[in-house]
């Protein structure tokens, strides 16, 4: 691509100065930047990178002495990560989908394919299949019978849409995101030793050895507006009614949400974390890498857990959570402390009992 | 579909009252059902929500007061999940895999499929495999030269069964399964810091940067009868000798297996577990959502981790363990409920120490 | 395959004794070896499955009395795992793709294929991609546009290599590995609660519910030689430069590395391991089973974590740490040897505060 200082700021709704008719083609980390790029520091403690590199234009930090950096041309980033949103769009080249449906692909006849879609070989769209205008479908993926994909979807190779699935408009959906599995619910005959343990926190009681019978997942995977699914995760089908993801939410790769689970709006799933069945999740929740949530509890509003986090139990809207069990931030960080100075506080305890007690540990 | 309340009652072996001629074309939950679906509110605390929904037949917990509550027709379930399992089968509408094979796959010509097989788009079939009758193969299936499929197969799309890879009877596989990657099995030419270290814990002594020489997995998978696995779900293959997974055991998503694991029949392994190489697994085991378990150790008969246990010895028969590292589920709970007290235990030592030594702390 | 003790002793560069012109055909393990196989029994340990089955040749410790097993053959290993690496690499039947380009495979007019290469059964090949010599790509594999792919890669099936991808020689990625995804990059028009409790640890203040919009990536990933990746394991493209993973770098399965990585040579990754985005990872570093790594820190060379550990802040080179959050092994072990006698501790502070205050607790 090539692009003016001046359509550059434009585009990503920013200030700029200095030759505005200056050309670059891409954009690189300061150090990196040749002089057809723009450099990218946003931040003071990128200024000296600036110098190890060639750029001749710069996005920099509102109220930079961009000129004593020796540039020709700058752009003014109030909020960084913005500025980087928008310059990124811009910029990205895609995966190289053409435009039309692939020879290669094997489309239903029944399927409906609206207008302005891309897909790619060897793509596969069920039965009564509706894949929304502008789509745009990556090689080997599949999209089951009775799906529907709103418009502007973008699905790299290998993503999987289950039967029945619902999708809204614009989902990205990174490789080998499986929406549509079956749910992990499965029952014995008797009582099983987990349905006992759970009772008695401790005891198996009189569980005898069992066979698992499946339950089947009828219902499907309902997804709304603006959603992205990283690579390789998992949502599952609900057992009766749909699983729910709500408008903006964002998961990450390797992500696994469990049948029956609703999650509102706005809310972020980093990597690895995972979500069993019938959890009820409010808007605007953050669950950090590798957090894991048990089965049917509800998590409030605008809750952020730190990664690592186990959240054993129900957690009320806006707290923030750490640990395993998940304890309040606060918390988590003074037990912490004291757990480092637990070795030492042992000693301590030993000295007192020496003096009181006139002996010590009989260990 | 359309069933009566009769037909219904009898396929998962359950009582009806009321008009048993009653059609109904689906389930639901209380307060969602339609006139023509049966709702499930099999506790009592699903009476109210009946009543918010419109349907004229439910499956109710035993002594339901259905007259009561609206109903035209009643089945009564006594063991609720019970009931789920056998209604959940009868009504699923599955994926929709066409009988015979699509002219997309791609067959090998020596590859054997049994009869009454569903083979979708673009699944490849290797040399001399073997697909037992009846198996449902989804779009994008891989499987490998000389692997065996049992009878009644069910395969999302996207499962990989590799080469020599022997699988039982009604074999559930959910979209993306990877069933014989390479085991994740490195050696250094001289002892490497990790050796070290397991001998030492926590001195890497003088080891030296060294390179890594691959061990080759010349074993395969070997799976009993009823398995299924989530996905995304992986487990690899043997160093020697076949890693083994035991009649009935299940796998949720995004579970790892590694190389030589030899698992008994009936364990359940949920969501985002990892078992490494080479443990033995008894009967009836249960791993919760993200365990984690060392290599080279065992795990006892009708063992249940509680989630995000992580598991760093053997683990006698019967025992329930929970914690970071795994310990007895009730001593799990008393080192919590202390830790949780640890600030105030440490104020308490310091006015100890205060009162005792007529000092406080000198940090 | 059929190979005599001689030629096989040769080609694991070990010391062989007795009837070296003795065939075998395969190899397995002491108690399961038939007549035909080489049995493995490189520690006195397995001395007595050897009895159990029937090899007539064996791969011993060193010094071992072979004549007195019943051997008629034997090699010897001095440092077994180092035999095993040798021994299976030859061994290896491999999954069965056949040279030449299969005539199903869908490969871009533009790409350049090296010579000797295998394409398997619907590959995708995109434009302009380079496949090194004597590659061997599985079926359903996706190569992106602009990729380049270095000489003697093994790709499973179903792996993804995105577009503008770069991977060194020697490359092995087990079925369902994603190079190339999109990274986990989001941004909220004013502060987040997130960038809050990053500050301040535990008080997200006024945050209000925002939407997140994407930072597309516009970097790619950069992979040296003799790279391994397990299955269904994701490596992010770079925000503005590539993702880096250094030579000889080893993967496990289901593993997750962020954006912007730039991981060092030699590091091993285990199963299910996450490291977040923009983390610097040294040489040497050994990441266990399940372990994360929180973003934008840095990993010195030869650091081990055990499995489970949660890294959170930098670690520096040389050390060994375990625990959530990470501390060294060493301090590890004593606080949780503490952790372990706390309910023990607590009790007797209480006796303590008795005696010396004459009154106890006042929970």
């Amino acid at each position: 691509m090539q692009i003016t200082i001046q359509e550059l700021a434009h585009a990503i709704d920013a200030e700029a100065a200095g030759d505005l008719a200056l050309t670059i083609s891409g954009a690189a980390e300061p150090a990196d930047a040749s002089p057809s790029e723009i450099a990218l520091a946003m931040s003071p403690k990128y200024a000296d990178a600036l110098g190890r590199g060639q750029a001749r234009a710069a996005i920099l930090w509102p109220g930079a002495e961009w000129q004593e950096l020796g540039l020709d041309a700058v752009i003014f980033a109030p909020r960084p990560r913005m500025a980087m949103a928008g310059l990124t769009a811009l910029m990205d080249r895609g995966q190289g989908v053409e435009p039309g449906i692939h020879p290669s692909a094997v489309v239903d006849p029944t399927a409906v394919i609206d207008e302005g879609c891309a897909i790619g070989p060897l793509a596969v769209i069920g039965a009564r299949a509706r894949i929304g205008a502008g789509a745009v479908i990556g090689p080997h993926v599949t999209i089951g019978m009775d799906a529907e994909l709103g418009e502007g979807a973008v699905l790299r190779e290998m993503v999987s849409i289950g039967a029945r699935v619902r999708v809204g408009k614009r989902f990205v959906a990174q490789p080998g995101a499986r929406i549509g599995a079956d749910g992990f619910s499965f029952v014995t005959p008797e009582v099983s030793g987990v349905e006992n343990v759970r009772k008695t926190m401790g005891d198996q009681a009189d569980a005898r050895a069992q066979s698992w019978l499946r339950i089947h997942s009828i219902g499907a995977v309902e997804i709304g507006d603006d959603v992205e699914v990283g690579a390789n995760s998992t949502i599952d089908n609900g057992t009766i009614r749909n699983t729910v993801i709500g408008d903006g939410c964002k998961l990450d790769n390797l992500v696994h949400i469990g049948h029956n689970v609703r999650a509102g709006r706005d809310c972020l799933f980093c990597g690895l974390c995972g979500v069993s069945g019938s959890v009820e999740i409010g808007n605007n929740v953050v669950l950090g890498g590798q957090v894991g949530v048990v089965d049917n509890i509800f998590i409030g509003d605008g809750v952020i857990a730190a990664g690592g986090t186990k959240i054993l139990s129900n957690v009320p809207k806006g707290r923030v959570v750490m640990g395993y069990p998940a304890v309040k931030m606060e918390n988590h960080t003074e037990i912490y402390k004291a757990q480092r100075r637990l070795p030492r506080l042992a000693r301590d305890i030993e000295a007192l009992k020496k003096a009181v007690f006139k002996s010590g540990s009989s260990d």
